[in-house]
């Protein structure tokens, strides 16, 4: 059975040495995130994800959810008992605004969070994540009457929430929904349609269940331009906010899945079932949106969270397995042989997996905190800045670090050699859960899409030009200390190929776009590695200022100086290469007739 | 549920027109395999592995194997049917010499059946794969005695065999096995211990077992050198060749896996077992590297395999799914969208897949063809260069198809969205079973570890100095025309990264032989996009020969031009990376405390 120890060192110094929490504390909501209140998160919910959530993830894996003949969903056992906990510690409302029985914790405190769960166990954090994110379109777009109704609930964890989008027929191309919404004469909808792949649509978690649902209604033009965004309770909730009858909308089955056996995945009927709309009629997107944003950046965490505990077990394994000696001779003679962790090749694989965690774990807290600045910052600049910092870095994140989440879970896995194969070993599970990451909220090659078709050109340009900028900065003070000299120095090389790319993107994407769509995806892992390169560079430079300072930690500061080396030398070779294959544009793809593949 | 086509067209090409198979007709077994035969063979075993071995792959995958009270297994249904098929339609005795019952077919022929076999159904396939392993150890060192007493039943199916080397202890490192041999007055053994990962150790498909297990005698050094090889029969054989009594050998347990559910992965449990000792005592390991090699190449066509079937369901879905319109203006006007094909992100997806499938196949066929040569070619200097091409190539066939075919299989099934992480679209399982070939018959760093350390060294770079001359010539006649001329400069150039990495790998692993393990799996890649390279450079000029010559086939030929260059744009630019990376060196990851990971 795998383990897992929630990463709280690491996480306090990217909070306080990356993101320099201290430096904001002006700001609403950072006042009361003292460095003494940071620290007892922290350490609190790393202590709750490794006591309640990690003993309940393999088992949920292997005994996953089941439907019963009345459409009822029943969670594996321990799950209710886990769910009841997370309401009792207020895990589910460290984000939330006061307003509604939230916390008002900063976003980038509540990332933390979401990282530890999802390590713990991906399937059980999702039912908390939908919920958030539900919340967060109720309460951008929602009547003031819709959220005093459904909010504080929701925010409490009595009831959850989830986001219904597909359809058989609809995907990525939502224009294609057919779910439809007749206006009612009270003001109400009557929803009729099917949603596909509906996670955590039905489950015994909680007592009421809030379904955000995009439909049409009936003179709505036939496209994405026609979607509305409706709110659909799974019970009808009276006006004293007790709940009433049971809503015309019933789980028609869950689908039997690769991974995250632990969450229902529900196709959802709606059967004339009563619904609010949210927001304004055809602007259904745009609410969506909203919801959508936070949650892609919620997705990228769970490609860092399973590469994490993929590779903490691999490290443990790598130092109890005793097979073969060293090349230099052996390190252990009075056994029979050596851990693995002597060997180089073994050691690749950890490195490679430390060098993405930290990197991405850097990279997701800033992120996160530039969700806090783009609604909290001073001023309208620094508010714009981060707006479109994170705007920019959202498919990055999404797409970047999920397909990395996937490969070192893989790499992790392959450190176990034969057992990683076996089930009771939890390895091959980090594997089958953290691939649906690189799949839901918009597949990693709809984020290229996204980052080369929409934020490169956003405002003009105006969020690559801050984020370039941004980083010439750190080169700059990264090359004047001749410590961090080599790493600046690839750091800029790396960021020049990308600025080439972009140019050559720019230009020959405008003649024909699909080289734009040719180049996307290798765009995305190129500025994937620049942005984990710059959190490098920045904890490189941390660290040795704290060994300066005469750390009392220097091992941990030791090892990130180490860690930063070989990120180096083992990411920035790839930025070249990926230039070049975006440069051979889309000739070669376009020119092979569909009917001879 | 997904399809399987046997690519017949492709297979002949690769036979004829890169391996030149008439041009070997003066050769033992050859001269039987006139083009009529190879065709019919090759349309035959597609037609039984589309027919027979695929229908079974999806639901075997979902019942798996059952082991019952008294150690027997069961494997899924419609297994025993379709192994009787395979016996009776001859298909396992294809390249087994005709002194035993077998058709005597080159190695090449019967590779084509497993790769066809292993993309219909690899579970399915495991089970006359490793009965042909077994197969190969017998007559490499067998007494006359044991070679008449079991092969001609092993050959014809009625028996199948099985390797045993892992116990829970020892994979990789068998110095540290425990089962013994003890010698008997009757020249016999008694062997006792647990091996654990036995694939197909156990089951229903046929009426004996063959085990042939690596064991120590009371005397052996406590060592690689002390270990023999013995054959240890499920049922004892009388001296009339009929079954006798049970042996003491039984399945203790099954395996619950990530995948190849419907093969049976055995601990078995020997229990002072009557064992025959095959070749000479404590040269165990030789032996079993005879069935080693055999089988890494076979586990390469694997890789090789469900990349093939996973690309060709995804050209399927992307040919039918309707979603979103071209970024160049609606392809299909009439419909609500167009297929996904227009898109070029998916067509990258579809091209890395071709790519690699079709160099792959061109690369493990000649392979083959390597063996068969190395075996059977008319002068000993022809048999010693096929034998340098081989001997080197094996772990690059074995590791980079492997970790290229769970790659192209992910990458398959990202074709689907979020239907191919659903169970029932057959797509995960793909995923899932390419998985074990990285890590089986020694995992992918053992591979690279095997090509840098042992291989490139072999009778002083002989066969890399063989195969760097090759390539030179093959990149010669590609820059005599100009239109292979960019393609052969792109392979020379990747082909001059190779032999800089290598160069550098003689200096510094010389001096600290970390450096070696710490590139070895970049240098491993390295060396397999340079072998597909050549293939591609290969299969571009004879594509041009064919087309000059007023091929009917005219847009066979074009999509194999097309593709060629979409291989040289997106792999030639990685070589200049992995060597980079290589030249980086060990000291980054060695520098790290192990308690510090």
């Amino acid at each position: 059975m795998p383990s897992y120890r929630a990463p709280v060192k690491d996480t306090l110094f990217v909070l306080q040495s990356v993101c320099k929490l201290d430096a904001h504390s002006n700001l609403p909501g950072f006042a009361d995130a003292t460095p003494d209140v940071v620290q007892a998160v922290v350490e609190e919910g790393g202590k709750f994800c490794e006591g309640v959530l990690a003993p309940i993830n393999h088992s949920g894996d292997l005994q996953g959810c089941t439907r019963h003949a009345d459409g009822s969903v029943t969670t594996p056992d321990g799950f209710k008992a886990a769910y009841d906990a997370f309401v009792e510690g207020g895990w589910g409302t460290l984000m939330a605004p006061s307003d509604y029985g939230g916390q008002g914790m900063p976003h980038i405190i509540g990332t933390v969070f979401q990282e530890f769960s999802a390590s713990a166990n991906m399937a059980f954090a999702m039912y908390p994540g939908l919920n958030e994110g539900a919340q967060a379109a109720i309460m951008a777009v929602g009547s003031p009457e819709l959220k005093e109704r459904f909010l504080p609930n929701m925010v409490h964890g009595r009831w959850t929430g989830t986001m219904n989008l597909t359809e058989p027929q609809c995907g990525t191309d939502l224009g294609l929904i057919r779910t439809r919404a007749e206006p009612q004469a009270d003001g109400s909808y009557k929803i009729s349609g099917t949603k596909i792949f509906i996670s955590a649509g039905e489950h015994d978690l909680s007592e009421n269940i809030i379904h955000l649902v995009l439909a049409k209604t009936p003179d709505a033009p036939d496209s994405v331009k026609g979607i509305s965004l409706f709110l659909v309770p799974k019970f009808l909730v009276n006006a004293d906010g007790t709940l009433g009858a049971r809503n015309g909308v019933s789980c028609g089955s869950i689908e039997h899945k690769m991974g995250i056996h632990a969450n229902a995945t529900c196709v959802m009927n709606y059967d004339g079932a009563t619904g609010y709309l949210l927001g304004e009629e055809m602007k259904g997107l745009r609410a969506m949106f909203i919801m959508m944003n936070a949650a892609r950046l919620g997705v990228g965490v769970q490609g860092l969270a399973q590469a994490e505990v993929a590779y903490q077990n691999a490290v443990t394994y790598a130092r109890d397995r005793l097979q073969g000696r060293a090349l230099t001779g052996a390190k252990n003679p009075d056994a029979k042989a050596d851990p693995l962790m002597v060997h180089p090749d073994v050691r690749r694989m950890l490195m490679d997996g430390r060098a993405f965690i930290e990197g991405a774990r850097a990279l997701i807290l800033w992120g996160g905190l530039q969700v806090d600045l783009a609604h909290k910052a001073a001023t309208p600049e620094e508010r714009e800045l981060a707006d479109d910092l994170i705007s920019l870095l959202t498919p990055v994140i999404k797409g970047y670090c999920t397909d990395k989440g996937y490969e070192i879970a893989t790499t992790s896995q392959q450190v176990y050699g034969g057992h990683g194969y076996i089930a009771e070993w939890g390895m091959e599970q980090f594997v089958r859960d953290a691939r649906i990451a690189q799949i839901y909220e918009g597949t990693n090659g709809i984020q290229a899409m996204d980052l080369v078709g929409r934020k490169l050109a956003m405002n003009g340009g105006r969020g690559l030009r801050a984020y370039l900028g941004l980083i010439a900065e750190n080169v700059a003070s990264g090359k004047a200390d001749p410590r961090t000299e080599a790493l600046a120095t690839g750091l800029e090389k790396a960021a020049g190929e990308l600025q080439a790319a972009t140019m050559w993107l720019m230009q020959n994407g405008m003649t024909n776009p699909d080289n734009a769509g040719a180049g996307a995806t290798a765009y995305l892992h190129l500025m994937g590695i620049v942005a984990l390169g710059e959190m490098w560079l920045r904890m490189a430079i941390a660290s040795h200022a704290a060994l300066d300072a005469g750390s009392s930690d220097k091992p941990f500061f030791e090892a990130k100086l180490i860690t930063a080396r070989y990120f180096a030398e083992r990411n920035f070779p790839d930025c070249g290469a990926l230039r070049r294959k975006i440069e051979a544009g889309s000739a070669a793809m376009m020119a092979m007739p569909a009917e001879a593949f």
